[in-house]
């Protein structure tokens, strides 16, 4: 890629940007986490790395490297699962982690001013405290505001709030020459030109470097329900779905689960669910000003899952119960990673009404590749959260099984017009999927709108597009 | 600009590649309204309008249209109020009005496939008849939908629901060296590779021309009510909106009008407001399943308004009467229109807390500059609508006024960190502002964008970053 390779007189420079030498680490002295991210597969060492404090710290060091050529990559917390965050061809990683304050509470105009590393459950600590309510919620709490807006993240709560994009009224950002520049605002409309701002999130680091972001705030819903409601089967339990959608209600989240899921969470945490004797589970919530207005909305989609062959349906109204569900829901991707040695994972997002037909066909793979997978994810919105598991297999038939599940994955996920990801982004790993999903044309358009940011693609270069 | 001048050839060969004769037009028999919108002040005739009737009509004009360097104009209706649809270099028209089938209503995915020339009022007219509702609401019910993609329009039911972005799924694009491409689709979540689709709504059709659109619905709320909000004067009338938002309440609408606005409506529609006895309005409106959960909703809200000085609370909750209020509210523009000689029109949007300052200093320019202003608009979103009125005024003397008081009003705005446009767009009259508004950097990306969709700059050259 001809980068100018970090040498020492530049680690000089670049420790002359930023004020204190103690946010600066190069060779020995950086942490093997800056390597990777959460997937872990995915590894590079930087050359250096800078924690910056500020836009204008930012600036310099991004203006430093395109003057010398040197690539650059933004990291938050890291918790990334396509390694979107590894500098792949080393340079320099700024850390903007600690650049986690949040700024403004503006609630005449519902909004929350906040810089990047700010983590999501201070987000949503911060303004339920002020029963206001920031909608996303990905299962990832630990993951940077910043790092949800580049992935576009979707959560739980997509089928009635929608996502993370939603959300976001403006950004302040550092664009690859080292100049700042702001998109949005404040304000509710915008039709003032291209809309940078919408193009900019889930564009994963390669367009430009985040360093403040206006969020848009709703009035915290006063009350909250969910139904776990078991199912004799899984198929059973995602055909539910579409019946659900249709009938007009509108739930806030439509989880699905199976029992070995289920199991494993309640091994990993050491906790017991409310209930574990089903084969598949549909965990819903409701959520709306008062009690009655939530059974309201409830009552019908519980009866809508009795006809559909539920054979119960819990109600969890209480927040201790609440939270029992919901902390084993969450546990369910530490708890398949600790139960084997290596495991990939499939982000696809395909129409609701196929996320039965799309399971169902996972299942069949598990046999025809002879590999366990795991699978659990957002019934209500058709992302699936799909998990191929080495065990102890040997690495080339790990590698020649996980090729062939993936490929039928995707292939099958095109033919159901669904996308390779539904929250978690390409990063670096999913680019082979995304330039078979996508059509030449689209990719030169993509390709070139990076270059229009990023001539001398020097900012998180070999992902996405690349 | 060097583009090539339409002769009779490309007539000839633009006429075989459309089945029939009579949807092609050129010389004299072009109608004299495709060289103007609703702006009315931009002008220029096309060469030649073609009206098609599907993708691959498109695709084949704007392939020629591409090989042979002539500039190519998509029109809808022509409701804008920016000049975006008029062909400005001349060359070819794509009249797009004629496509206009709902292809599909999928209950499952609750998503509506449509052709591109679709009108608004006819979407609202059919999803409602399913129960289901399309909630963005602009003023103009007979612009097309792909016009309202194409400015990102708002329209009313913004403050609780949103834009025309937030509703648009998927869409079918043909880009201008004629290629047919898709983003998006009907998934609800999408994080794979930049999201060409929130790039191309609001774009005003200058980087594709959208062929079909995939929107997502909602459940149709069963209960609507409005409140029309009398106050002793306008600055009491607005400055209430703020403690609404901040009281967490959620209206669906907050509108404010002034009595001349209301009396010309009045006048022109032949037909009495339920009441014209104060000086300025609040219009609101409450949504929700069922009358309790509205009247919940509303009850704080009309408190709150009556302890900043309302004059009462007028309870529209039939539909005759809230018929009667914004068939009145509809025809605010057509009225003030009707009142002078010919109008210039301001859309800027500001945070919502400044709506009042700025309404406040617009009137300070009526005076200051001895010229009339008619302003009502979207306070609960920050969305103004303001009319500059030339009655009687000479040209010299018009264009003058004119143009201090929109460069005056333009800068209060960016003052305010407001935007040029809330939902109107750029088009051609607005260019001037966008640039000032925006950064030489911020500039030179749309622009840099533009040209990775249209290198030739065929395609509706001249507008929004031109």
């Amino acid at each position: 890629m001809g980068y100018k390779k970090v040498d020492k007189k530049d680690i000089e420079n670049i420790l002359s940007l930023v004020a204190d030498k103690e946010r600066v680490f190069h060779g020995e002295s950086i942490n093997e986490d800056y390597s990777h991210d959460e997937l872990g597969t995915v590894k590079q060492m930087p050359d250096i790395v800078v924690q910056v404090l500020s836009t204008e710290e930012v600036s310099a060091v991004m203006k430093y490297a395109y003057e010398n050529n040197i690539p650059l990559t933004p990291r938050g917390s890291g918790t990334g699962l396509v390694g979107a965050a590894v500098p792949i061809y080393g340079g320099i990683i700024i850390d903007l982690s600690k650049m986690n304050k949040i700024l403004e509470l503006d609630e005449e105009n519902l909004t929350l001013t906040v810089e990047p590393g700010v983590l999501l459950m201070e987000i949503s600590k911060f303004v339920e405290a002020q029963e206001l309510f920031y909608p996303p919620d990905p299962g990832e709490k630990t993951a940077t505001i910043a790092g949800n807006i580049n992935t576009n993240a979707g959560g739980m709560r997509a089928v009635k709030y929608g996502v993370t994009r939603d959300y976001v009224r403006g950004l302040e950002l550092v664009l690859p020459n080292g100049e700042i520049m702001e998109v949005g605002g404040k304000v509710v409309k915008n039709s003032s030109g291209y809309s940078l701002k919408d193009l900019i999130v889930g564009s994963e680091g390669t367009l430009a470097i985040v360093t403040k972001a206006i969020l848009r705030l709703l009035p915290l819903p006063k009350k909250a329900i969910s139904l776990l409601i078991p199912f004799p089967n899984l198929d059973a339990a995602i055909e539910t779905v579409p019946k659900i959608i249709k009938s007009k209600s509108v739930p806030t989240a439509i989880e699905f689960m199976q029992r070995a899921a289920i199991v494993a969470a309640e091994e990993f945490l050491g906790k017991k669910f409310p209930d574990s004797s089903a084969d598949a589970y549909l965990l819903l919530t409701f959520d709306g000003n008062n009690r009655e207005e939530v059974e309201r909305n409830y009552e019908n989609v519980a009866n809508i899952c009795l006809e559909a062959g539920a054979l119960d349906v819990l109600i969890s109204d209480t927040e201790e119960r609440q939270e029992s569900i919901w902390t084993a829901r969450g546990a369910f991707l530490e708890a398949i990673k600790a139960s084997t040695t290596e495991m990939e994972e499939v982000d696809v997002v395909v129409p609701r009404n196929t996320v039965a037909e799309f399971v169902k066909f996972t299942h069949e793979l598990e046999d025809k590749f002879d590999i366990r997978i795991r699978s659990f994810g957002h019934a209500g919105d058709g992302n699936l959260h799909i998990y191929i598991l080495r065990d102890q297999l040997d690495e080339t038939t790990w590698h020649r099984k996980l090729n062939d599940t993936m490929e039928s994955m995707y292939q099958r996920s095109r033919e159901l017009n669904g996308q390779v990801s539904g929250e978690h982004g390409i990063g670096f790993a999913k680019k082979p999927y995304l330039k078979t999903s996508l059509s030449k044309e689209t990719m030169g358009i993509m390709q070139g709108i990076k270059l229009v940011f990023d001539p001398k693609n020097i900012l998180n270069p070999g992902k996405v597009c690349q």
